[in-house]
Formats: C-alpha cells, structure tokens, sequence
C-alpha cells in the first residue's frame, strides 16, 4: 500500500465528462490498495472568468477580495469530484483550503504556504475515503482565503504530498511529461523518463510550462518524488527525482527557450565606479527584474551595458532609465524585444568540460550571433535574435545527442 | 444613527453593472450615518449553473458536496460587492457564512441557522467597514458548509438582523414591495405600506414569493423590522411590522394564489374508524405533504375524500394511493392538476364576522364552482378550477375593497 497524491490541472477538469474521467483514475489508484489524496485546479476558463469579474469592477482590486473571489473555482471542481467519486461507489470528501487548514502567509494573491494540518485527513484516508483538496488556496492571518499565485495547484499538491510523507505525487496535465526540448518545434524531441530536481527547475524558470518553479523548489528541499504525466492517455510520464536515483545521466538533459525577454542596450555610459549601481538601482525600485547583464570592455572612458528584462517590463524599463539618463549620461538607449533566450540544461555539466563551447560552435556554425551569454553551474543560455528560435533549437538538441 | 442590513437578491447583483449599483445604495445609507450589513445572492443564473453541474455528476448529490459547490455563488457576489464599494471609497470586507461564523444543524441543503456570532463583524462596522456577507450559508458540525435551501439568503439577512440587533432588515427584490394581490393580473392591486408578520406569513406560504416563509417566521419572533423593496427604484417599499404598529389596518389585506396544488379525490371509499390515517400514513411515509382535507358526509357505509398537494407530488401521489387500493378499497381515484387555490388574508378577520361568506358569495355570483374549502384564524382558502383565477382574484378584490 502506497500513499499518493494525484494533481489535476484546469485543462483535466475542464468539464463535467473529464471530472468523471479523473474519478475513474482516482478509483484505479484506490483499486490497487492505494490511499489517496486528490487536488484540482478551477475548471478551464472558470478562473478567467472570476478574474474577469474582479477587474470589471476594480482596476486593482483589493487582494483579499480577489482572493475570496477567485479561490471558489477550485472549491466547485473539489465538490464536484468527490462527488463522482462517490457515483463510482467509493467514499470522498471535498476540503477547501480553509478546512484542512492549510496555513499560508498574508501575502494574498502569491501567499506562500507555511504549514498544513493533516491530522483529519489522515484519518479519512486510512477509512478508506479519498480527500479532495481544492487546490491553489489556503488560509491567511486573519482568516482570510489567500490565494498562492496562478498555477499554484501545483504547489498545492507537492506541499501536501510533504506533509502528508505520500510516497509519490502524480501532476496531471496536458502534457504526457518533460520532454528534451519543445516537441512542437522540434519533431525529434523525446520525452524524458527521469529528470533531477535542479534540472527541472531551471526548465520551469527558463520557460518550460509544465511545472510551476515554486512547486519544484518545495519539491527539491522535501524530496517529494514527483510524476508529470497526461490526463489524456495512460501512458507513463516523467519521474522529478533526486539526481543519485538517475543511473545514466545525460550530459545534457535538456534545451529550454523564452521569448519572454527583452534586451536594453546603454550606448557609452560614462564608466566610472558606482555606474552599474546607478542603473540597476531604479529598476530595483521599480520593482523591475533584471536578467541577464554584460558590460563591454571599456574605451575612450566610456562603457556599452547590455540587460534583459520580461517583454512585459520593457516600456516601463525604459521610461525609468530615460528618466534616470541626466545621471547616467548615456549617449543612446536600444531597446529591442525580438530575442530569445535559449539554454541548454543538465546536471553532467558539473563534471564535462566543452559543454559552452559546444553550444556556441553549433550556433556560429549556422550563423547565429550570441548577443549576451550567462552561465550557471548546470546550464548555459544564450540571447539570440527571435528569427533564429527554431533553427537554433533543432540544431542544438543534434549536436548534444537528443534526438530520438 | 442606525444599523441596518440590507438583503440584495440575485437579480439585483445580476452582473456587474448591477453590483456597482447596489454599491451605490450601500453608499447612501453609509453617508446617511448608518452602520450597513449587506447580504448578497448569487448573481443570476450562476446557482442554476453550479445545481445543473452536480446533477450532471449525480442525480441523487450528497448534500454536503452540493452544499459546498452551490455556496460558492454567494462567497463570488461578497467578494465583488465588497470591491464594488472599496471603489466608492469605503472600507469593506466580504464574510463567507464560516468566516463570521453562522453556525447551522446539520441538515444540509436546508440547513437552520443555530447561532451567528458577530463580534468580529461589529467591531468591524463600528470602525466604519461595510460587512458584506454571503448569504444563504453557514457552517454545520463538522466544519462543512451548509445551505439554508432556495431563498434562504432572506433568512441570513433577517437572522442576521437579529443577532446585530438591527433597526431595519431592508429586503431589495426586483418588485417595489407587497401588493394586495398579484399586480400583473389585477391592475387595480396597490402596494401596501405596512403588513403583519402574520399576514405576511400566510402571503409567503400561499404562493406570493416576495420573501421565504421561514425569514418571515423568524422576523416574527425576533420583532425584525423588514422592509420589503425594489433595487430598481427608488420608492419606498413595504414594511412588516408588528401588528400594533398598524393604526388603521384593513380588515382584508391580500389575496393570494397558488397554482402548485393538485386536487386528489378518492370516491367511495369504506367509511370505517382509521380510513382518514389508512389514506394519509402512506403519504406521510413517501414524504408527501398534504395541503387542504375534506371529508363528505357518508353515504350507504363510504365517504369520498378530497386532498391536495404539490403538483410535483402528485404522480407519486398517484402511485402511492393505488398501491395501497387493496386496504383502503376505494372505487375510483380522481387526480385534477387544474386547479388553483386562492386565499383572502388579514389579520382583522380576527374581529369582524361575515369575511368567508362575502368570499363565497363573490365567487358564486361570478358562477365559480368552490371544490374545497379551509380556514384558519386570518386566512380563508378556497380551490377552484384553474381557468377562473383571473376572474376570482379581480372579483375578490374589488369585494374587499382593495382596488386603488
């Protein structure tokens, strides 16, 4: 007998048949002598529809409002669940977050989850009855529903599947798991059997959807074994695991891309110490997030600074720049959005040299010029010109022996 | 300064525009000096849409996942409503019935309110804050959500009322108030300003759906001044009052009708001591409410026996009667769904004679056949074929003297 816990995404929930459909997977589960607990997210278009709502009557709606608001999408989709649970003749029971409880912070809209009480649903399951956890949401300070943040199921179901010491937790989405790089784009990608925590997590930060990053971090500190697969067919999915658990790493696991970037080019600032400080300081104050940065070799007593920051931010980023440049003293300011971030990704890069180089030979090979280059100890990304996303991606996931 | 509560119903929060505008009327009272409870509905169609998915699911829902589906509605308007009036400039917060919390039995789907504890809410509102609660919930043992059944948002602002020790429980409904009959069929019907309790329980419980019969029993009790008005308009409304606050009250005051009855007669049935509980214990045990009774005189050893109920009882009524035709063995079993009952209500008929007789004489001069007749302290009721109901209540109410 094993303890899980299975997540269901919006897309899984979408209607009243595909709430059966996930009942009858509950029921397969409970079958084979297993407990079980279950999240849901809202029902596809449910969210949308309340968020709508909140903004039609505020702009900036008050946090806690739009928190009590949205959270009641997913406490319908649980009492709808636990219901067809027990059309299938099994026993189930909805929770809303404030009923287990599932004590958050106060930071409503992206509260971050501090303890769950397990006592009661503990004692639920071992009677045999299923737990249906409405997820996204828990209770704030002050008794309040907070909300932890769009996607946050995910980080639901892995903080429950902690505390509740479940011996897997299964995310089922719309996708039959991590692939080595976007097969949409790549034909040749390959679906990934196991992938180590570090890895997905740069996959989640770096743009691949399929998990959230905080859910992979909770993951990561509470080794929860992880499992995305599909709502959709039964075949197996990927395994997030510790990385001692993979026999066989891959030198490179995979190649992730976003076009979420935008890159800010400063033409001759003056170079003098404090520079930098004196850029990045007001985007900080903005609450503006920077990327990736390079600062050219300095000429002539002046230097080129070179950042990123998300598409979203990129007018605003240049309004406070230009509103910072009699400080500054910047000759010119390039903005551009058309770039893509791509990296490749992998824990064997700790201990094989050459893994950088290889990348930037394949893509000088066919042409593409590198506009900026980071590093980190498990990956390599690259800023390129957003023409070049799908060549560069097929080319790169060739060169590092990715193909099916 | 006053404190008052306000009942907003799902067609005065049908979308958005609809909430801004109960906002709007929120603010009045709040600028007028008064302390304000709001209790709000689903908005429109949004409780017919959650019922309609847990039947899609099951046909028979357990009653507390329906509980905890269908609540959800009301916690969406407290949310909005309270945004709503956050951009007017107020302090408001949204309450689902656990936050306060209402305590209720255990009867889920309709679900009686035990207690309600206000102190958070009051401390609130003597702070300048709008509570605005969500209506038609409460928590039951156990810590799962409860309904109090359709229309029971009525009796959470009238419990409400009375655990705040309110001035006023003002009603907003999509009509302008109570009429002394149904103004879409006599035009000559007038808007009452003041009304009994106990008339208005005897209107509510005979087919005017102004207000739930149960928020009326219990403004009753607790001497809740309800103000029954419309959201769409700014005239005054209907207050129920205690009988002493009407000076110069009507001998008459409504005249109610209701098309839910149906009309069971069974011919000759052996009259023996014990048919009367032969006929109805079976009833009783199929959970099938009987409405008006009458018995004929026996003739040669048998009695026909004439009852009513609810339309939508009376197949099983049907089927319950003939199973058990071997014991009662009555010769023929009439059922007649074209049938209407009217009644004439006021709390005057207590002192003045000769109320019924004017009843049954304005029927017989009009030629309408009386089938069934009941009476009790304040109310007269009589059921006749369905296609005179214009005819009586037009007739009745110009005998009474009620036209305008």
């Amino acid at each position: 007998m094993a303890r899980i816990v299975q997540k269901f995404g919006g897309t899984s929930v979408a209607d009243i048949d595909r709430i059966k459909s996930v009942a009858r997977r509950v029921q397969r589960e409970v079958a084979a002598g297993n407990q079980v607990a279950v999240v849901v997210s809202a029902m596809s278009g449910v969210t949308n529809q309340l968020v709508g709502w909140t903004n039609a009557v505020a702009a900036l709606p008050d946090q806690r409002e739009y928190d009590a608001v949205v959270a009641s999408g997913e406490q319908v989709t649980a009492g709808l669940t636990a219901l067809a649970l027990q059309e299938l003749g099994l026993k189930a029971r909805s929770y809303a977050g404030w009923q287990i409880p599932i004590r958050t912070d106060s930071a409503h809209g992206k509260a971050r989850i501090e303890s769950i009480s397990t006592e009661g649903m503990i004692a639920g399951m071992e009677a045999g009855e299923v737990a249906v956890v409405a997820g996204f949401q828990g209770i704030a300070p002050g008794e309040r529903i907070a909300t932890l943040g769009r996607g946050g199921s995910d980080t639901s179901a892995v903080a429950l599947a902690a505390a509740l010491k479940a011996d897997r937790c299964d995310i089922f989405t719309d996708v039959d798991g991590v692939y080595t790089t976007d097969p949409r784009i790549v034909a040749k990608a390959r679906k990934l059997d196991k992938i180590t925590y570090e890895e997905m997590l740069e996959m989640a930060s770096l743009g691949a959807k399929v998990l959230q990053t905080r859910s992979v971090e909770l993951a990561m500190n509470h080794r929860v074994r992880v499992q995305v697969l599909s709502s959709f067919n039964d075949l197996p999915g990927t395994l997030v695991v510790d990385e001692d658990e993979i026999v066989e790493q891959q030198v490179v696991s995979g190649i992730a891309y976003s076009r979420d970037e935008a890159k800010v080019t400063l033409v001759k600032v003056p170079d003098r110490p404090g520079v930098a400080a004196a850029i990045f300081g007001p985007l900080t104050d903005s609450a503006i997030n920077v990327d990736m940065i390079v600062q050219n070799i300095s000429e002539d007593g002046t230097t080129d600074m070179t950042f990123t920051v998300t598409k979203a931010d990129l007018a605003r980023t240049v309004k406070v720049i230009e509103g910072a440049r009699p400080t500054l003293g910047f000759k010119e300011l390039k903005p551009d959005s058309n770039v893509v971030k791509i990296s490749v990704i992998g824990v064997g890069m700790r201990s094989h040299a050459g893994i950088a180089q290889l990348m930037f030979k394949t893509l000088a090979d066919k042409g593409i010029n590198i506009q900026v280059i980071s590093t980190s100890e498990i990956k390599v990304s690259v800023l390129i010109a957003e023409e070049y996303t799908e060549l560069a991606l097929r080319a790169l996931h060739t060169a590092y022996g990715l193909d099916v």
